[in-house]
């Protein structure tokens, strides 16, 4: 899994600093996660293909998540996109999309297919043969959900050279990889643990923006290896974050450490801050594997 | 008169290319012209006070002169201005900017006046006592307006010292300017022309972008300063500018020409020329004033 940061700063964009957006490659998909003003010349800029987005997941329609939206969406047009666009995002996205497509009288000559989100309760909205996403239901000034993209549990290993030995048919190799006993050449049962190994541990990563500090998450998100995670405020501006729906980096670490992730990214700063390491420094204070999101950085794991 | 070009280029923002807007400076007002996505964070990159802009005008609906509209009044908003905003465009603007407010329930605390355009005439749309706006009824792909600003004929400039030679009392003074012949203390007739000198010649911007070349706009950009015209295309590519709508750097010059302006700025490249030399020669055949646009550019006239 590749995470590439293209904008976590909130409210508005700035000279250096662009508003939320992010790319996430996982098992051969290009997910993109919130699509806020500029998005289309910070993809360029990372040289993300932009054929390779097929999916593009919104959180909420603040204008720092979404409006960037529409301008992909006509240069997907102008560059002759042929592949269907799916956009998963709260109910209204398609009327807002699709009243300005109409006014500049653009439809696009590709195919796009909202899904519109409604539900407050965590849904599976995606799903192939080795990835599904679900909603996560966050709680900010408007309908706004959190998305957690997890690999499915992937097949065995083949060791090749066990297999052999046990005398086991080529024909039989993709059983074995789901997991199968299968008979060998002289009709001997052969323990499926003694000619695979285990598959690689599924990956997971919880995208939570924008939200107020809300415990009701922590079963979703529980043990993920990734959380990013919004912190707008420190902890000193506390009554801010209260105020607007927003967390805290403190806030942020304590969803972390209560769900048991493995890495928790912070991002989602107000402008106010220039010292970025204040947000680490608070967040380590409650969670010890904290990373600091920022425009252009691209995370592996 | 001062004109700012922030961004110049057709089509899509590109990481060193912005798509149309430009501010121009005329008696104290400051008229933000074309809203490309991105528009807002040229502004900060050029310094110009988003306070100081108050009347906005928007030549169509295509996404590279509009797409920036709505971050910018939200930006605004945050910003916590409280100055009316006027915004000239063409019928739907309200609609396509009052629904993303809708749905991000982010209504502006100042107030947000849509000065919604169908007519196919030109129009005065916006004077005040120095300075006037007309429409220039363009031809592209959808409906689409340039814009004619025209400074008024100014008060005539008093010659104090012919004035008190003459023995004028200053109580007249006012009137002086204002042109009229007015008596002295004697009870003698002054002819104007004696003791003021002419006003300063007004100075006029037309901007006339999208369209194709269409030499109806001709006598209403008779003899301005400056005319910022449309080259989407060189000459080589018409064939593209006929069917999309647009014009090609000779055809730009051709209506310079014909309509005697006394400076031709060429902009709205499109992206697939490097060199923008090339406009500037196949304009300079036909017209012997020509400037390129550039992203960042100030014209002072």
């Amino acid at each position: 899994m590749r995470l590439t940061i293209l904008g976590c700063y909130s409210a508005t964009p700035r000279t250096l600093n662009n508003t939320t957006s992010q790319v996430l490659e996982i098992n051969n998909h290009m997910f993109l996660i919130d699509c806020g003003e500029g998005t289309q010349v910070q993809l360029r800029k990372h040289k993300i293909k932009f054929n390779r987005i097929k999916h593009i997941f919104i959180s909420h329609l603040h204008g720092d998540h979404f409006f960037g939206l529409v301008g992909l969406i006509s240069t997907f047009r102008l560059l002759t996109r042929e592949a269907d666009l799916h956009i998963y995002g709260p109910k209204g996205i398609k009327e807002a999309i699709t009243l300005q497509l109409k006014l500049s009288d653009s439809w696009t000559n590709y195919k796009l297919c909202f899904h519109e989100l409604t539900s407050k309760k965590s849904e599976l909205i995606f799903h192939d043969d080795k990835v599904e996403v679900y909603t996560i239901p966050l709680d900010h000034r408007i309908y706004t959900n959190g998305y957690l993209f997890k690999e499915k549990e992937g097949e065995r290993k083949l060791n090749i050279e066990a297999a052999h030995e046990a005398n086991i048919d080529v024909a039989y190799y993709r059983k074995l990889k789901q997991g199968y006993d299968v008979e060998n050449e002289d009709g001997v049962l052969i323990d499926n643990k003694a000619v695979t190994f285990p598959s690689e541990t599924p990956k997971s990563y919880a995208f939570c923006s924008d939200t107020k500090y809300k415990e009701d998450i922590i079963p979703l998100i529980k043990n993920v290896n990734v959380l990013y995670h919004e912190s707008t405020f420190l902890e000193k501006h506390a009554h801010y974050a209260e105020k607007t729906k927003h967390a805290t980096a403190k806030q942020a670490a304590n969803i972390a450490r209560q769900a048991e992730v493995k890495t928790l990214i912070l991002g989602h700063y107000s402008t106010r801050y220039d010292d970025l390491s204040l947000f680490k420094n608070e967040a380590s204070e409650v969670f010890n594997n904290v990373k600091l999101a920022k425009d252009g950085k691209v995370f592996n794991f």
